[in-house]
């Protein structure tokens, strides 16, 4: 059994707060510190450019991909770490569209991730030919799908409203059409148990720096299934994709398996981060984060539903559709949120009315449900948003 | 006048080293420790998700784009901070191409960084339609430029032997010529007088851990020229460079200006570090830099032709063709390089006999070139590369 007292006391979590967006940027570890530390001093300081072979960290990208692949049902070898989650969105959606040549449309949900949407859609006007990005609302998507679509591209939990995919379900529905399925794992990385082995996933993205606790800007993965590794072929065809980049030669020759999913020069400071943060999973059981999670989220739909019938649920009370986080609606959510904040209850607002609170096991338990229940029980029951300060927009991501 | 022992005493240099690889990884400012440390810490770590807002963490890609602006010769608001140069390429090259849209060719050098020409590569295969990369000999590239040529890509510093292109007269015969020019300062920022602006550059992309010392990982930059800046569609459309980010559109609305090539979320640790590097630049004049980078390189070259005839010089001695390297060609470079570093002389080697070697005024002065001199002509007079753990190849960036 993970003893999630034991992973809480690994990150710093300011005295007051409840912080119920780890959905948006995971806490600090606290051994991020002196990782950070030791790479800047031991490594970039007295290394020099000596690191890159000493201190690993040509090969990081990899062996980071490895400790993720574990936590996302993936296979070891095929989970490669870089760039930001839109860059891995439209690398793997310019590599899955090649492999469907005689099809030319790329199905989407309303739901989706805007950027996901925005990434597809500016490959289709660089690619022309007719290519199409149609999107239909989340509940539609099965159904949708036909001999027309080239690629099936879902965020698994969508933001702002928490419900669930079926990606097995789907993903054999696009198959069974024809089409691959590529699925973004932003929500659901370290917070759901995902199989993308099992699953049948063609290709999966996803991001460190919510539930993975990376740290802000922390960098992507990609995922591409073993039976398409060596043939998919990387439209963003960067040096250290290059099956020899330290040959320097003058034609792209793609690497091999995941390698060629490299582009550019890795983030090595921020990878010092993530490395931290993953030792923290690595006396964690994904299932009983998933067990935790949903004993969370059902506890705090019950205290929050029990004491603000103005709130409205937005996640599905059915397991199987949720993910790790639980959303209410309102038409003051903004203002509602900003009371929270200054309450010390941190989650956060999705326009229009969306309030989101995300709920991670690894540091959050039912004290802190009990807690944030009674919070927003009282700003609620007080009206305590309507305050001049609470109604500016800012901006939060 | 910039005082170069004051901008020598904020670096990290390790005992015994002398650096002349400043040109791939520059070395570590004193104050970087502190201010990740603080990143870490006190934003990150205290401030959760709010240090967005309350950290300006969100505005940091603008800022510090200004900031890189002013020793490019870019105007103010006009660079922005983010990925990697490798995607940085694709993004200019996407633009500039849609721009020109009855031309299909590339025209670059072999001389050009690999991951340009295959970045460029990837481009034309996705976008089809007769699309093709062409590459000449870096001394061809004025008169292969034809109303053919959509768009002119090149380095302008060569990443192997320093040769400097003409930024102003190439960009002038590729405008006379209706064709646009995306110039990659890799090897120029922080090294050279460039001046975008004056150059009349229609874009400039570049990396921040070499010259700039932002340590490994840090990320790249783009210019637009002002006059491009509204009209240039970005192909990789992520969601910060929409118009409005926050409000989560489905449709992708490019932003005002610069703010449009910027793609995902900002890799906010190792934006810290380059904050650090950066400060630095402060009290320093490129034509400082410049001026001293010829000194320190003429130097070089005298001293080591004159106790070295085995080695032939790659570099030209013109100065206004030469960047802030200097290069040899010998059979044996991988060797006599691994026995340089061995006594504490680091520079690197690119294949195929190339021996290189950076001058970064901030931290490099006479002593140091002196010193490096001796140390290559011992070297050399007693062939003491010639020893089996010397002639291994290894992997150095």
């Amino acid at each position: 059994m993970t003893d999630f007292e034991a992973t809480r006391a690994m990150f710093h979590l300011p005295e007051g707060v409840i912080y119920l967006d780890g959905n948006s940027l995971g806490p600090r570890p606290l051994t991020a510190l002196a990782r950070v530390q030791r790479m800047l001093a031991d490594e970039w300081g007295d290394m020099l450019i000596t690191g890159w072979n000493r201190a690993g960290w040509m090969d990081q990208p990899a062996r980071m991909g490895d400790r993720i692949a574990r936590l996302i049902g993936a296979e070891a070898g095929h989970v490669v770490l870089g760039d930001t989650l839109s860059i891995k969105v439209y690398q793997a959606l310019a590599s899955a569209l090649e492999m469907v040549p005689d099809r030319r449309v790329i199905m989407s949900d309303t739901g989706n991730f805007p950027s996901d949407l925005y990434m597809a859609d500016g490959l289709c006007r660089t690619l022309g030919q007719g290519y199409t990005l149609r999107t239909v609302p989340p509940e539609e998507v099965a159904d949708a799908i036909d001999e027309t679509t080239a690629v099936l591209m879902l965020t698994e939990v969508d933001y702002r409203t928490g419900r669930r995919h079926d990606m097995p379900a789907l993903t054999a529905r696009a198959h069974a059409a024809g089409a691959l399925a590529i699925w973004d794992l932003a929500h659901s990385a370290g917070a759901t148990d995902v199989h993308v082995a099992d699953g049948h996933a063609d290709f999966a993205v996803g991001c460190t720096y919510k539930y993975l606790n990376a740290g802000p800007g922390g960098p992507a993965f990609i995922y591409v299934a073993p039976r398409h590794a060596d043939s998919a072929r990387p439209a963003l065809s960067g040096w250290l994709g290059h099956e020899a980049p330290f040959a320097f030669d003058q034609d792209y020759r793609p690497g091999t398996g995941i390698e060629r999913m490299r582009v550019g020069t890795p983030p090595v400071i921020q990878i010092a981060a993530l490395d931290a943060a993953l030792d923290i999973w690595d006396g964690v059981a994904i299932t009983d984060v998933r067990a935790r999670s949903l004993e969370l989220t059902d506890a705090f739909i019950a205290g929050v539903e029990r004491a603000c019938p103005d709130l409205e649920l937005a996640t599905p009370r059915d397991h199987a559709a949720r993910g790790s986080q639980v959303s209410f609606r309102h038409p003051d959510g903004y203002a509602i949120m900003q009371a929270l904040i200054a309450r010390g209850v941190i989650g956060d607002f999705r326009a229009p009315d969306i309030l989101r609170f995300g709920f991670t096991p690894l540091f959050i338990g039912m004290a802190e449900v009990d807690a944030a229940c009674a919070v927003i029980a009282e700003v609620m029951a007080g009206r305590l948003w309507d305050r001049p300060e609470y109604l500016t927009r800012g901006r939060v991501t």
